[in-house]
């Protein structure tokens, strides 16, 4: 499975493909951080932030796009831009037909260090070492996207088997009524 | 100037095109909503929200897109949601260069009806009286998107004046220092 992960951000959007499956190891296919100007309008950064996620997704032809899920007990306004750059991958996935699956910023902590609250060093240290490099990916934004398509790759199996089970008690249902 | 008001939302998502300058009686050119089904996948419903904006795009041909500005301290849920729709907004805007004004709910309410803490029901009926239309156009959200389309054509000669006065502000700073 190759997993295009995406840390949103107006400011530094981070970018990493994975490429892997639960329980063996994993590689690294690419890493990097898609930046636009503070001072741009509001549109034309989200105008760069697709054209930068669609060079990515035609490089690294990904089979799923993990995004995060946005949540907005933080910072007002950093929420807000969190939420249109998420939005702007979200589109760019589901207009290639690209399945999207969104993972809370604890889940993926959890997934890579064990604990839902570890910090960006503890982050950054595990990705190093689960993906085999010689130093921490930086900046933190694209350790992030690493962690968030490890997290799916390693999720991917639980989920898959959530969505199964709802998708056959539905049916069950549908028979009965 | 031809105004394309859009008001974000990803169930409904009103959107209102309105010819006019200011000072002039305002003319109405076309009026809907966008809707997506609340049980698809959320990346799904952007794409269905982008391909109903570009129609309207493509149809009317406006100058300028106005968005209603969205602010956090309502329900958590549904901010992300309006967010994440308004970033598709602004995106197929600048996409085609147009630009994009923002205008928070209070400001359109104060365009229209001369209070920033107007209900719904006053929008609605200033906008039919605007626009001389026969009833209030329904649902509220495309009542917004007409309000907000005429909020930005009073709006946008005080402030491309601003936009000018800050220009040359900046250029006289660049002179000097």
């Amino acid at each position: 499975m190759r997993v295009l992960g995406v840390d949103p951000g107006l400011t530094r959007c981070g970018v990493g493909v994975v490429d892997g499956v639960a329980g063996r190891p994993l590689r690294m296919i690419g890493v990097g951080v898609i930046r636009t100007p503070a001072d741009a309008p509001i549109g034309d950064r989200l105008v760069e932030i697709e054209r930068g996620l669609e060079e990515w997704l035609e490089a690294h032809r990904p089979e799923v796009v993990a995004v995060e899920r946005v949540f907005s007990q933080h910072n007002v306004q950093t929420v807000m831009g969190t939420a249109q750059a998420s939005a702007v991958a979200m589109l760019c996935a589901a207009r290639r037909g690209l399945p999207v699956a969104l993972h809370t910023p604890s889940e993926v902590k959890a997934a890579v260090t064990g604990s839902g609250r570890a910090d960006k060093a503890q982050v950054g240290s595990m990705v190093t070492r689960l993906l085999r490099l010689d130093a921490p990916p930086k900046p933190a934004d694209a350790a992030d996207a690493l962690a968030l398509a490890i997290c799916h790759i390693w999720r991917a199996p639980a989920m898959n088997r959530l969505q199964q089970a709802v998708a056959a008690h539905r049916t069950t249902k549908g028979r009965i009524s």
